[in-house]
C-alpha cells in the first residue's frame, strides 16, 4: 500500500480526546469543557487507568516505570533496534482544557490505531509514553516524568518532593493511585527518537494563518517562590512612612517584572501567578506575602540577565520598605535547541501533506525538551483557539487536529522504517 | 471620702485581661501572647460569656439586644436620668491583641468594682457595653454592632450580612452563639454621654513621649473591594503583549494607592489588606484578583479627594489592561468631630492627675464614633508600644493601663453626678 497516503481517523481521535476530557471534566458557563486533573489525583488515576485500557486494546506492551510514567510498545519487525518514540503527558492544571497534553498521548495512540487498522508494520518499535507530573501544577519542578526519565534528577528526590496544595509525598501519592511500577527510572536506554504533537498554547499560528508550527526548541524556564516578611500593624493608624509592607512589596516587584519583560522584549516573558497574603484582613497590613515569578527565553544569556535584574529588583526593595526577601529555586531549566534534522523533517512532512508551516521555539515547557537530552527530537504544534491554554476555553479546530496527526503518523512511520 | 482620690486597682484589670485573652490565645515565637477571637465565632461566645459572668459578680443588670450587643448597668440614685456609657468590644481581629477593645470593657468593669469597693454611689447610673463585630474581620462593615445600635443600619441589614470567611449569615451566627438577645435594638434612648478608653493602635504616643491621646475624632473610613476579572492563559506562551492580566493591575493599584497617599501626607492612608488570586497557580496568568482598599483621612473633602483619585486609576488601569474592575464599597463612614466638652474634660481630667496629654485624632475607627451620633462622646488614648495592634506582640505597660483606667474612672464618675 501507499505509505504516504495513509491518513489517521480524526472523528476517532476526538472521540478519545472527549472520553478522556470527561474524567475531571468542569464545564464553564459558556458551554466550555475544561479538565481539572491534577498530577496523581484520584482523576489523574482514572484518567490513566483510561488510557492504559486503550494501550491493552490496541495491544500496546505496556510499562509502567518507578516514577509512574506509562510506555505502550508496538513491536516492530527487527528486535534489535530502538524505538521511535512519541508521547506527551494526561495531567492537567486545575483550571486545564483537553488538549494539552493529552492530544500528543492519544494522537499517539492513533497513529498505532491507524497503522493497525491498515495492518502496516515497521521496522522499529513505535512507543506511546504519557509521563507524570508535567504540569507542575501540584507538585514541582513541572516535566518531572520525563525529568527523572532521563536522569536528570534522581528518583528518590522526586519521589520526596511535596505537594503544593496538601504537602503530600509524591512517593505516597504515586502508591495511593497505584502507579509506583517496577521498571527502573532513568530508562535503562534511550529511544531512536522523539517526536511530541501538541497545541500551541498561544496565539502565534492563528494569528499568522498557519496550521503547523515547527517547533525549533523550547525557551528556557526559571521559577522562583519569594517569601516577603514585613511588620504586621493596623491600617487606619500605622503612618505610610512606618510602614514595612510585604503587599507593597509584591506589587513592586509584579510591576517590576512585567517591565523587565518589556524592557527586554523578544522572548522574554515574565509571570506572577501565585500570590497569598498573610493574614489577608482589610484594614491589617499583611505580616507576609509568599509570590512565584516564573521568567522564560529562548536564550540563555539573556534569561541570566532577566534573573539578575530580578534579584536586584527585590534587593533593593527589601532594603527601601525595610522587609526580608527570601528567595527558592522551584524550577530551573536551559533553553533548548531541537535536532536540526528532526525539524527539516517535521517541515519537510508538514509541506509535503499541504499544510502550511512556519518555524517557532515553544514557550511552554514540555516533555520532549527533556527527551532532547538523550536523542533526536522535535514537536508539531496546532493551533489555540484564541492562544487560550491553561483555561477551560482551550480549543483546537478539527481540521487542526487531522492535520496535527497526520504529519505525526508519517513522521513516526518514516522514522519507525529507518536503519 | 475624698472621690477626686479614688484610683483603680491595676492587678485586678490586668487579672482580667490576661484571663480574656486565654479566650483565643495566640501564643509567638518569642513569648507574644495574641488573641483570634472573630466576631460570632466560638472563642466570641466564650470571650462574652467570661465578660457578662464579670458583670453578674458586679451586680450589674446585663442587657443583650437583638444584634448582640451587651450592656452592663449600675444603678444610680435618681432613675430618671439617662447613664454615662462606657465600654468598646471584646472581638478580634486574627492575628489581634490582648488590648485592642478589651481594655475599654474591662477598664469599664474596673471602674465599676472601684465604685463597688469604695461604697461609692452616683446620680446617674453607670453603663458598661460591649458591642458586636467592631473589627469587621469577620462581618463588613466594621463597628456593626455600635452602627445597628445608634440606628445607622437597620437590624434587618445587618442580621442579613454574611462572613467573609465562611460566608455564614451574621443573624445565624448570633444565634449559634446565643446572643440573639431581647432588647430591642437600635436602642430605644441615648446616654448622657459615652467615653471610650482605647489603646492609641499607633506608634505617636510612645514616639513623643505622652502618657493620654486625648482624642478629638476619628478618621473617615472608606472601605473598597475590587474584583478585577482579566484573561487566564499560560505564562509561557502568551506574549506581554496580549495579556489582560488581572493581577498585575492589582500590583498597579496596591502601589498606586500607597503614591496617592504619599502624596496626599497629612492624615492619609492606604492599605491594601486582602488579596487573593485565581486560580493562584505557577504557570497561569490568573483569571481573577480580588483585593480591598482601605483609605482614611481625618478631613472629608481629602478623603473624598483620595477615593477619586483611587478610581481614576481603577479606570485608566482597567482601560489600559483590558480588564473588567467590579468595585464594592465594604464600608464608608466620614470623618468623625467628637464634643468640645468631652474633649476638654478628658484633656483636664488628665492633667489634674498628674499626665502628660496631647490632643490627636483617631486612626482606626471605633465604636465611639458611632456613640458620637447620639450623644456627647470623647475618648482616651494609652500608648502600644512599638505603636503595634492587630498584631500578636501589641502591648501598653501597666503604667500606661492604670493612667488610662485613672482618668476614665475620674470622667465617669464627673459625669454620673452631673445633673
Amino acid at each position: 500500500m501507499d505509505l504516504d497516503a495513509l491518513r489517521i481517523d480524526v472523528d476517532r481521535l476526538v472521540g478519545r480526546l472527549d472520553a478522556l476530557g470527561e474524567i475531571g471534566a468542569v464545564h464553564g458557563p459558556n458551554g466550555e469543557r475544561g479538565c481539572a486533573r491534577l498530577a496523581l489525583t484520584d482523576a489523574d488515576r482514572d484518567g490513566r487507568d483510561l488510557v492504559v485500557g486503550w494501550m491493552h486494546d490496541l495491544g500496546l506492551d505496556v510499562h509502567v516505570d518507578a516514577i509512574g510514567n506509562v510506555v505502550g510498545v508496538r513491536a516492530g519487525d527487527d528486535p534489535t533496534l530502538a524505538p521511535v518514540m512519541t508521547g506527551s503527558h494526561i495531567d492537567t492544571v486545575r483550571t486545564g482544557g483537553r488538549f494539552d497534553g493529552n492530544l500528543g498521548v492519544l494522537g499517539g495512540l492513533e497513529v498505532v490505531e491507524t497503522l493497525e487498522r491498515h495492518g502496516v508494520r515497521t521496522r522499529r518499535p513505535i512507543a506511546v509514553a504519557f509521563f507524570t507530573d508535567e504540569e507542575g501544577a501540584r507538585f514541582q519542578p513541572d516535566m518531572l516524568g520525563s525529568l527523572v526519565y532521563v536522569g536528570g534528577m534522581s528518583l528518590e528526590e522526586a519521589l520526596d518532593v511535596r505537594a503544593a496544595d496538601d504537602g503530600a509525598r509524591l512517593g505516597d501519592e504515586l502508591a495511593r493511585i497505584g502507579y509506583a511500577g517496577p521498571v527502573p527510572c532513568p530508562a535503562a536506554s534511550a529511544p531512536h527518537a522523539f517526536v511530541e504533537l501538541h497545541i500551541e498554547q498561544g496565539p502565534v499560528l492563528e494569528d499568522e494563518g498557519v496550521t503547523i508550527g515547527v517547533v525549533t526548541g523550547v525557551q528556557g524556564i526559571s521559577w522562583t517562590e519569594l517569601t516577603i516578611t514585613g511588620q504586621s500593624a493596623h491600617a487606619g493608624t500605622t503612618p505610610m512612612r512606618l510602614r514595612r509592607d510585604p503587599g507593597y512589596v509584591a506589587a513592586e516587584i509584579t510591576a517590576g517584572v512585567r517591565a523587565i519583560a518589556r524592557q527586554m522584549a523578544g522572548t522574554q516573558v515574565a509571570t506572577v501567578g501565585r500570590l497569598e497574603y498573610v493574614p489577608n484582613l482589610v484594614n491589617v497590613v499583611p505580616s507576609r506575602v509568599t509570590m512565584t515569578v516564573d521568567l522564560r527565553n529562548t536564550d540563555e544569556h539573556l534569561l541570566q540577565q532577566a534573573e539578575h535584574r530580578f534579584a536586584s529588583l527585590c534587593e533593593r526593595l527589601a532594603a527601601d520598605e525595610g522587609v526580608t526577601i527570601e528567595r527558592r529555586t522551584l524550577a530551573r531549566f536551559e533553553p533548548v535547541e531541537f535536532d536540526a534534522r528532526m525539524i527539516d523533517r517535521v517541515e519537510a512532512t508538514a509541506q509535503r501533506l499541504g499544510h502550511s508551516t512556519m518555524r517557532m521555539p515553544s514557550g511552554a515547557g514540555h516533555d520532549a525538551q527533556m527527551l532532547a537530552r538523550v536523542c533526536p527530537t522535535s514537536m508539531i504544534f496546532v493551533p489555540s483557539a484564541n492562544g487560550l491554554s491553561h483555561n477551560i476555553a482551550e480549543h483546537t479546530d478539527t481540521a487542526d487536529l487531522q492535520a496535527g496527526a497526520d504529519v505525526l503518523l508519517q513522521v513516526l512511520l518514516a522514522l519507525a522504517n529507518e536503519g
